[in-house]
């Protein structure tokens, strides 16, 4: 049976057909063990077997920290100048596996080529999906700390809205907004933030641009967020610098109507698929549906894309507590791109926004 | 024959006998195609031949930013909602390889996976070392954009000194940091960074407690960075609040002579186990050495942690232009841990610092 800190994995073990589940540093691991550790050249991985035993390889200079996790159960520990080889060979000695669930978008392929060494007929299957729906019902806990995330982002960005002014560069622009994510108290940034002008706007995953100085008329996006407690927000505001041309209303207001559509769909029993439809339908019935480029949204918690994946395709269907991104855009490579992001968590009835900033067409500078 | 810009996988291939490479967003994407993109769960991959021919799979929704990198070859993009293994089925229609090789730290399990699915008798080889040794000479301009990230980052840290406080939390401490770090005009953080007092410092990869505040007598260690134009400062010292006390002073001298022992042992033609055999010598001498932990150091520049690693056991030759951590540690689990790491780039006759910031017993509030 497996101890009451791994119970939410029965469903991976289930499913999959396992013999053991692997995990490593990262959301999942937080989540089970409320601790989490980095994730660097040294691999360090906790196993969970079928019938209860817990084992792990750990580098030796973590066995401090990973004491204090509390687990019962062997450790082969590792030092540098012998390689981590033979923690994995002694591991295999002593635990046959022969079908192992790992976290596939987070073990990395040196960890799966060892472990392929030391079990030399071992099955490795991406049971990541069932592994982190151990996050997909966030408690009331992580939803307050969200919420917090939220605030304190909203508030770095009305901050660098105030400061912003035509000549500036994406860079400096993107300075500012980190200085305000951090002097308003969010622990760590969500991701690296997209600020991005202009045609650079049209970028999904645009950098900021330290040679690009914003001009009127530029349409002004930002994507970002700052953590807190572990949990991630992720903003989308697209503004513009000095005036919104006119070219630039209709494409926003449709952005924006694919967004409240997506807000309104949200509820309790319907899928991720319903909810992306919606928001399609909008942008598709609109004279900028060819400059759509990707689904609706993603899952949000301790990590910034997680299940629940809101697209067509996914008929997964939406429980309360789940919470996800809500973020239609249009780009046009050649001028400027609009997406207008928001994070909700679902409920009986509906949706709860967890995000406030206004989303109305702004000019700034 | 490989293309100019990938010419530098030379030695991978050959050392593995491969068919083709595979780059993932990160490090050595970026260096050999001077533009990243952010690595998540949607598959971006390029393929090298060893014939020449280029090819990738490529999210549907960053085919404008993937133009921009100019190379020919075939692009197999796929959208959310058809999923991404039909590109890679579509790849191994047009493109067998026999023998594959990856960024073993960097591709992630579920990419491997849907390589093995799509080539099932696909043999995966870890050529990350290979692949990473095209960033192990750094150029002039990597150089100095990392003096830039380390004069910043030091700027960051004396900012942050001057404010220390007994009775401030470690994550108040650490807010202030990040706070310096990015007004002094780093572009991002190299890695969160650890502000660890008391006992915690003797974890080497503590996190900051809300709920601990500074006393009089803690050490408090920072290890820290912020990077520029993607080279990435990696500091720490270790300073004391109050005042240094008795039992931590031959401790502290130690470190520095170990660290000094480091630097003084670095130049063209030694090894790396011979600068680590310095250092560890050092300590093993001392009175303190059943509290050493970890190797002296590891090589740095657009990743964190790259080779060289600087370890006994690694007889890997240092030649000019390497750049590298020495940052030699004592951890005293009841008490307090201190480490002192500079940056150093090799040169023929021995090393230039690039950190410069004093070494010797600090107090500080």
């Amino acid at each position: 049976m497996l101890p009451a800190r791994f119970a939410p994995l029965a469903v991976a073990f289930d499913s999959h057909r396992l013999d053991a589940v692997a995990l490593v540093p990262g959301a999942n691991f937080r989540r089970l063990l409320e601790q989490d550790f980095h994730q660097n050249e040294r691999p360090l991985i906790v196993f969970a077997f079928a019938d209860g035993r817990i084992a792990a390889i750990v580098p030796n200079l973590e066995l401090g920290s990973f004491a204090q996790l509390g687990l019962e159960g062997d450790v082969f520990d590792w030092r540098d100048e012998e390689g981590y080889q033979n923690a994995f060979d002694q591991l295999a000695a002593r635990y046959p596996i022969k079908r192992l669930g790992v976290e596939g978008q987070r073990m990395r392929v040196f960890e799966s080529l060892a472990l392929r060494k030391a079990f030399p007929s071992i099955d490795i299957v991406d049971a990541h999906r069932d592994i982190a729906a151990v996050r997909l019902i966030k408690t009331a806990d992580e939803i307050e700390r969200l919420k917090r995330a939220i605030g304190l982002s909203e508030a770095a960005l009305e901050a660098t809205l105030q400061q912003v002014r035509a000549g500036m560069s994406e860079t400096e622009i993107e300075a500012l907004l980190i200085g305000h994510l951090f002097s308003a108290g969010t622990e760590a940034l969500s991701f690296h933030p997209i600020v991005a002008a202009a045609e650079n706007s049209a970028r999904p995953h645009a950098s900021a641009r330290a040679d690009y100085r914003v001009r009127k008329g530029d349409a002004l996006l930002f994507d970002f967020g700052g953590s807190f407690g572990g949990m991630r927000a992720d903003i989308t505001r697209t503004v513009f610098v000095g005036h919104c041309p006119d070219a630039a209303r209709d494409f926003y207001q449709t952005v924006l109507a694919a967004n409240a559509a997506g807000r309104a769909a949200t509820r309790a029993g319907v899928t991720a698929h319903d909810v992306d439809d919606q928001v399609q339908k909008v942008l598709e019935a609109s004279a900028h549906a060819r400059f759509a480029r990707h689904k609706t949204g993603h899952g949000l918690g301790l990590d910034v894309h997680e299940d629940p994946y809101i697209m067509r395709g996914n008929h997964e269907v939406l429980e309360p507590g789940m919470v996800f991104t809500i973020e239609p855009g249009l780009y046009d490579a050649a001028r400027f791109g609009v997406r207008i992001e928001d994070n909700v968590v679902v409920t009986a009835e509906g949706a709860d926004c967890l995000t406030a900033f206004p989303r109305e067409i702004r000019v700034v500078g």
